[in-house]
């Protein structure tokens, strides 16, 4: 049965407080007449601190589609060997391991996709698969999970590699000023993480079950417009309230496989904003420490997109809290509505890892664990 | 073992002949110092007719990434359903069986991927895994095979839609001149296809295994430049030479499963030009009449990206030669430069159905099969 090890993490070396996106805020947008709608929602997100891979400044200005997709492109290159270097490791396999690697990303489009890349240079094998997903937004992570279980259950002996490259800031629209587009300037941040799951392993995460969910008739509440200008986000003010409908979704998928939604021992779920953090606990009456993780991961990065789920098990696996048997639950959410949802065993090694943040220098220097992370009941 | 019914193509009502193509280029490339080299390559193809969603006039018309967005997503919800209708027909389902739909296509972007319209719109369940993959290019018809078969051997008694839409023709880029460029708007054609597997069915193409194999160093040889503009194809003048290459990875693939890649009973590949079905029957010593279904498609509807496998198992399938036991391949090849490749016994049914070809209406009728089509000498 497919087992998930471990996830790396990297954030970029550029840093954004809340206060910096508030001032920004005030000073780029002092005579839009929803600011202090803006403001106010940016403030609530409960995030302390974003990562970009460029400047500020550089940031802020949109040199064209083309010159972004070289940034990141770049940016990729630079910053995906280490984490992959370190998800690895915490596997205990090789890059001639990999049998198939899972790709997503949702803030640049090329083709091919740089799985390619990954293949020619980072030591894979010419065999193998590519399976790059660009189209479920933050609900890419939880697919990726469920992607490689299902190869892993289908190919015999595998090994799947899971990268997640989310450079939200190139997505920023100076010129776009909606509401939502305020909001989602102040929410996301820049992130990479990987992962592998092995079809066989005496430790980790074993994956058990997966299933999906579309909520009906919301195709456009979570949305990219695609312009001239690349991709716009939209965000539709009735995204928070979603809980409301996913969290039976959990509870299905849990009962379809023998378990209470409610009594899990952990819960590793995407943190959109910290209204569907409340909203599930209250859906689901699950204590909210129990998605502290996640919380974390949100004030600590912002929305990561497809990475947020990987950091949230991280900060899961390395606070030494997990012990061998515990059962929970793994879900991503993004546009469609969709939720990703699995559900799995900790096996072995109580408390997993003490920590997988090895990388180091200016690329990949990560944010230092806070008290917030270490701590379920903070 | 999962087996992949017969799938169904349409292609749009607006044709254009090489003749037309030959003429359009002269006319607006007259002063181009390359013409002549152009116009050779497009005569070499072997594309006779392509299909457009547009009319000419229209397609030739930049309107800007937004618009032609637009046009995508328009189109591509008013043609999906009749084929995507056929291809469950074709498998005797219901939408309501369907547990995945995978959707590749590689010419437009959106997030989120029509696979939630589909959801909402075409009677499949609210549960179904959503699989959109959008930056294989032509390999990803083999993929969604591929990927498909992954998903029922890991899901008990499932059902999967693949859905394959590309509209080629909205990639056109009036002001790319470089001659890999020319070739493209001489080359490729607008189709849809639709196909499902089963984990069991006692007809169709049981799918026995399947790999993936990528050419070293081959990135940049088959890409989007990816612009403000949209997506401009770039083909490097090495490609229609891979074969080389390639032919030994069908040859692994079919060897780890018991069979030699020169004696299979069929041969369902990627037509994406007449060089690659010479050289892929010349290196795997084939006689060329076995890859005539290939040269059938890309000559009624010139390469229609990821659709293609799909329309040469179609025509091979409703030409009454299979025989239960048949052994074959399925290969796609794309960007990468990526093969991914099935091996398959077609089980009962001796001939399979007599044409799937039901749809009517302009904006579902198919070409007429010809001579080229129905014979595997032509």
């Amino acid at each position: 049965m497919a087992v998930l090890c471990c996830p790396s993490v990297s954030v970029p070396e550029h840093t954004i407080t809340m206060e910096d996106t508030l001032h920004l805020a005030e000073r780029l947008h002092g005579d839009h007449d929803q600011l202090p709608l803006a403001l106010k929602l940016i403030s609530n997100t409960g995030v302390r601190t974003r990562h970009l891979i460029q400047p500020l400044e550089r940031t802020l200005r949109h040199p064209g589609v083309e010159e972004r997709t070289k940034v990141y492109v770049r940016e990729a290159k630079k910053r995906i060997p280490a984490v992959v270097e370190r998800a690895l490791k915490n596997a205990g396999v090789t890059a001639a391991d990999i049998d198939a690697v899972v790709f997503v990303s949702c803030t640049a489009f090329t083709m091919p996709s740089l799985t390619a890349w990954m293949i020619n240079e980072l030591g894979l094998r010419h065999d193998t698969c590519q399976i790059p997903i660009a189209q479920l937004g933050c609900a890419a992570g939880g697919a990726a999970i469920n992607r490689a279980h299902d190869f892993c259950t289908s190919h015999a002996d595998s090994n799947v590699l899971i990268v997640s490259c989310e450079f939200c800031s190139l997505c920023y629209q100076p010129d776009d000023l909606e509401v939502g587009n305020l909001l989602s300037n102040g929410l996301f941040g820049d992130a990479l993480a990987a992962a592998v799951v092995k079809s066989h392993s005496a430790s980790g995460l074993r994956l058990e079950a997966n299933g999906s969910r579309l909520v009906p008739d919301t195709e456009d509440w979570i949305s990219y417009a695609v312009k001239d200008t690349g991709f716009h986000f939209r965000l539709d003010r009735r995204v928070p309230r979603t809980m409301e409908q996913l969290a039976p979704a959990l509870r299905d998928v849990a009962a379809t496989h023998g378990c209470d939604a409610s009594a899990l021992d952990f819960y590793v779920v995407h943190a959109g904003g910290p209204r569907i953090l409340d909203d599930l606990s209250h859906f689901l009456s699950v204590p909210a420490e129990l998605f502290s993780f996640s919380r974390a991961t949100l004030a600590q990065h912002g929305n990561i997109a497809s990475a947020v789920v990987l950091d949230v098990l991280r900060r899961l696996i390395t606070s030494g809290t997990l012990r061998s048997g515990h059962r929970g639950i793994v879900a991503g959410f993004g546009p469609g509505i969709t939720a990703e949802i699995s559900i799995g065993t900790w096996l072995g090694d109580d408390g997993g890892p003490a920590d997988d943040g090895s990388a180091s220098g200016p690329d990949h220097e990560r944010t230092p664990a806070t008290t917030a992370e270490r701590s379920p009941t903070a």
